[in-house]
């Protein structure tokens, strides 16, 4: 059994921004020599999300759009008495997810045609870390 | 460690649609071999989702409501400049999100009583693939 | 390869609850010794979920407000033609999600600094399981 780890570090120009991970994620499967396993991408931060979809512009507006609309950016959420006022960013979070298991299978990410990996920033504009860790053989 | 790995092909008749897999499931973990473990089960589409709760039909009804009142078939998606029509599928697949991860232990799937595992397609009458993937010894 | 597992029994006061589980998973993971590897932390019921986010009081207010808002308790769900009168505890489990993995680095939880996990009961008030199960090296 191996394992390998990695971690990345975002830190986008936007509050709010989707950043494709796959080519990224491709690169760490080939570092780490495993041909049969599991990948786990995770946020490690409760303001982001990681999710599997579609690569194309149109979809991701729609996205963002759905994302207001179910986990609003609000002034008066409890959480904002302690400071802060990102309280849409751990909704959004929550909605989205924070991880995916990729399925790796003869040293390939074994995804469907269309599908991507992406991390969401919900609160950027700082320093967010992911974690990249394959498990397999 | 052992690696095992099966792909479905699914055909709905209908547009959206639930197709209950436990029983299949279980037969792929049967020829598996594998006793303690994780199995993968993740849509590789991106139109479609994979969630765990209860085979009663009353539910089923109330989840597609309550997904499309959440996730709405619309016209007006950006996506849908691209020639699709299927924007409210990539959403709902969003929302139920297209995997989950079922505990093997002394060679069962580890499910409370009540949890059943389904594959919900939202854009089919095409076919459809899914991955089963069980790693663990 | 190793495999450790474990299952917890919670029995809430309330019927809408949430655990902070993580000082429990630490001590899973020292049991089983296991150094690198997934840890899942799994519902074993389709009326709870488990999630990763901030243990701060105000969001937590805020997340059960906003449940309540997306997946609403009421009457006339159709799942309640079988005597039962949770079926916004089922939808609120197909949003929240029934399970995480949490990676293990160096016989740790990797999670980010602000990282907890959290059992959420939504029909609670009687014996509810959890199974916690880390595959791993």
């Amino acid at each position: 059994m191996k394992s390998h780890t990695e971690y990345f570090t975002f830190h986008t120009k936007k509050r709010r921004e989707l950043v494709h991970l796959t080519p990224q994620l491709e690169e760490v499967l080939d570092r780490s020599g495993i041909v049969e396993g599991f990948m786990l991408v995770s946020a490690m931060h409760i303001t982001a999300g990681v999710f599997v979809n579609d690569n194309e512009s149109g979809l991701h507006e729609d996205i963002w759009k759905w994302l207001e609309g179910i986990a609003p950016f609000r002034e008066d959420y409890k959480h904002h008495r302690t400071g802060e006022d990102n309280g849409d960013a751990h909704l959004k979070s929550m909605l989205v997810h924070h991880e995916v298991i990729v399925p790796i299978t003869k040293g390939r990410l074994d995804l469907g045609t269309w599908q991507r990996v992406f991390y969401a920033e919900f609160d950027g504009q700082r320093d967010k870390r992911l974690i990249v860790k394959i498990m397999g053989m």
